[in-house]
């Protein structure tokens, strides 16, 4: 008889559950919930106001997804809960909501029903700034030892930050507060009925770094309140992927209609989650989700401070790796912006004439240039740059402009600079990487974007259509969990998403590149890198 | 009875006459001819196609202009020709052509009509940059103490390239030549009925500096063929403004209705004899001709070499002082260039239907932002830098962009920095510039420009209405030239134009952009004085 797992992905929006065959990966049966309350950044359910850069969310929601998505896919497929071997969850994070001593969700008290910090702080809540800019400059001015370790720098998405704006801003929801726990792992608390607390958001949210939180002392300095967090409102009993999380308690059971006993994985952050569905669970594999921004996640057997790089954890996806986090800060954003506010009208009249988009006007006139035929060269900082100078306060530059530059001449440009951001954070790796695997919609959506980043970075690049790797990696942590297979390596063998379209870098192109990215590292170190601050100057004065 | 001056503006494709009272410089009547012939860049008279590149013209379009024009104002006007005290004409320049032995231009011998070297060379005729490339090479090389009083480079508009294209493609028609004359001096001869060569013509486009042509040494370096051309083909003998060049001769006056014996001035370059028309008569006085490019024309006292401008003629316009040249190759093209290709469709949308252009619509946008507000900073080499670095390689750079940036910032950091670049060529002066005015239709169609470049200067700027500049200019000298003043100052103080709009130096401002302006001298060394010369490299790569 088959095995089963499912896998539940708990993104911005909605819930997304798969059934999977634990032999081969496929798919089985699939459905989607809509949260029901979906992303609160105007109000709140009662109607209450919420401030700017709010971005809330309901736990019911989540549970709502279990509810229905669960049972659907099982009746889908003709399944029994008995064929369904083990469950996983990945989630976005920091998701962040504070819990009482029962661990019920401050907000689904009726007297804190009105109080935005009682609810959930959904990842992209970034009415935290000032506390993580704050925060940052402590932890700079101390020298804290665990600064190096993500970069240097704290995001106001992540735990800390978040937490102090409760404090500072709804102290009596702070003092209430049990525990702050994310989300993924509040829900994890319900299916297996015991409190857990998981490395992968402890560790790449929560400052959780070699097994501990920020001294005392550093928490005290940043704000009294927080004397004595660590050991009370942020749990130190964190759990790694070598064994389950639990197994399905009766109250899961009810919420799921699968079996009580069913094994329950650790859950993962949805990024990370994609790497097993990909087939990336080897040291030297890297994973680049590009989107609006990039994401490069790869896995290393050392595990120390990189220069540049964003942050590590070991064990933190790959029981025995370290997995270590980069970004560029906008990749198809800049595209966006490029065709948004600098291409002409004739262009958008060629365009829809032809029924296609800009982005596809611009990439075929570009494909047609020779490498280096445009005469420019840009900096792909129009949002800062996250690695490997970690600063936000960098901007965008064209560099080669002349009376006969034409807009695709500048889109090229544009995604050429990508390519070599994404090569400077390759060189700052101090070990090797065999393999690089692309996700995300442009990466299936622009061949010519793909083949520059072959040529740029002289590699194979391997693209993968990736619309469910969360949910079907959450579904191969599953198959672990529950024993069907002895580690996550031979899972994802069997289980994961083979590369869909591979991409072979052209020596003479490459060749074309190496000057180019020549003279972007050069430019790239005399504005990045103390040669010429007029970029953070012209910031700090506008 | 009232005593009047007609001055000829020969431009590119028409002749413009104004009939001038010399008591106020009031236009009392104007008539403008078109060349029949217009420019021949497709083919000649005949039908015979013209190469690339090409642009030249047929003198006999001259004379119809002195046939139609100068009976037409005199009639109009209902003055007599006794009451012309003087003519005088400014032409476009190096506008060269090769006459005979009696002076006859070939072109209009019946065996050279199918010639194309046998016609006038425009000024804009491009097609002699490999002569011009050869020229400058040769001339470096051999550190002709001549080069740098041009700023270090000839342009292929000048009269040395156009001759050694001629004596390459066509040695019949070389060594048929008596004399290579500026189109304004074989016109002037005409009038006069003696051969003349003026000093203007031949100090800023044929290379006769310091009272010599290049050595035959170098000629014949160049070329054997050029072997003894000076002091024959080209004349030795130029004169300047101390006298008029002479006195009509029964065919000149045949030719314009005029009277035998009313004087002709020396003949001046067009852009030149816009300087007493704005009476912009003394030293370090500065007039700034601001179209597609710009052009800075500038009185000293000293005449000596100033390092990154190109070139400067003594007595080469107003007597007793030197004449600097400088130029940004361009300003008006680059904003041009980027309303043509930078400006998205919904902008157009509103300016469309607002009624007015983008130009505009971008200016009323830029005017609301304080200076620095963009956080953008530009590089205006988008057609190379004339002044002062004086290197057709360098392009245009933005630095500063982010995600927000909207064209409108783009357009403003465009403006600014050919302010930037203007400042850069007064800064590089050696001598004080006491006064700035501006003329061109761009000076007075752009209200936020004219403010930028006296912010960015510090320096009242005036701005002339100057559409008849060169005809107004030509008619006082001509008054200079008949005696009516005794010299070009108290001819240009009764007759010239005052200015028409004032922009005065906002302090604030000029204070926010001494800091703009310090951030664009870092980039214009870094990138321009040899600190990267990655826009040299991306040039001759692409």
């Amino acid at each position: 008889m088959k095995t089963y797992t499912i896998g539940i992905d708990f993104g911005t929006l909605s819930g997304r559950c798969v059934l999977v065959d634990c032999e081969n990966g496929r798919e089985i049966a699939e459905a989607v919930c809509q949260y029901p309350h979906g992303v609160m950044d105007d109000c709140l359910p009662g109607g209450k106001k919420l401030p700017p850069l709010y971005a809330l969310q309901h736990p019911e929601d989540y549970l709502q997804v279990l509810r229905e998505t669960v049972p659907s896919v099982l009746k889908k497929a003709g399944v029994s809960a008995q064929q369904v071997a083990g469950v996983g969850i990945d989630f976005t994070a920091c998701t962040l909501l504070p819990v009482d001593k029962e661990g019920t969700p401050l907000c689904m008290l009726a007297q804190y029903a009105d109080e935005p910090h009682a609810y959930v702080k959904l990842w992209k809540h970034h009415a935290a700034q000032p506390e993580a800019d704050e925060l940052n400059e402590l932890a700079a001015k101390r020298k804290e030892p665990w600064l190096n370790a993500y970069g240097g720098r704290v995001s106001s998405e992540w735990a800390l930050p978040k937490i102090l704006q409760i404090l500072r801003e709804a102290p009596a929801i702070y003092h209430e507060t049990a525990r702050f726990m994310e989300a993924a792992d509040w829900l994890i608390s319900k299916l297996v009925g015991k409190e857990i607390h998981s490395l992968p958001f402890a560790g790449y949210k929560g400052l959780y770094h070699n097994n501990a939180y920020p001294a005392n002392d550093f928490m005290t300095a940043l704000d009294k309140g927080l004397d004595g967090i660590v050991g009370t409102k942020l749990s130190e009993n964190i759990i790694d992927f070598s064994g389950p999380a639990g197994k399905l308690c009766p109250e899961g059971a009810a919420l799921t209609g699968l079996t009580v006993g069913t094994p329950v994985a650790v859950p993962q952050i949805d990024a990370h989650a994609a790497m097993p569905a990909l087939q990336i669970t080897g040291a030297g594999e890297l994973m680049l989700i590009m989107g609006t921004s990039s994401c490069h996640i790869v896995n290393a057997e050392i595990a120390e401070n990189v220069k540049g790089i964003c942050g590590y954890v070991k064990n933190g996806v790959i029981p025995g790796l370290a997995t270590y986090e980069a970004g560029q800060a906008a990749v198809g954003d800049i595209f966006d912006w490029f065709v948004k506010n600098g291409v002409p009208a004739h262009y958008k009249e060629e365009a829809d004439n032809r029924g296609i988009n800009l982005h596809t006007l611009l990439t075929e006139k570009a494909e047609k240039q020779a490498v280096g035929e445009t005469g420019l060269i840009a900096l792909d900082w129009f949002n800062g740059n996250r690695s490997v100078l970690d600063d936000s306060q960098l901007s965008g530059m064209i560099l080669g402009l002349t009376l006969s530059t034409k807009p695709e001449d500048i889109y090229r440009a544009l995604l050429e600079a990508t390519a070599f951001g994404t090569r400077m954070i390759l060189d700052a790796l101090q070990f090797p990487v065999s393999t690089i695997k692309v996700a995300g919609g442009i990466a299936n959506k622009n061949g010519l974007l793909m083949q520059i980043y072959a040529d740029v970075l002289d590699r194979e690049i391997g693209v993968c259509q990736s619309t469910q790797a969360g949910a079907l990696g959450s579904a191969i942590y599953a198959a672990v969990a529950a024993g069907v297979y002895p580690d996550l390596q031979q899972a994802a063998k069997a289980m994961g998403t083979p590369v869909a379209k591979h991409y072979y870098p052209n020596k003479e192109n490459h060749k074309a590149y190496q000057k180019l990215y020549t003279e972007y590292v050069a430019l790239h170190d005399y504005f990045g890198r103390g040669g010429n601050d007029v970029m953070k100057r012209l910031f700090q004065n506008a």
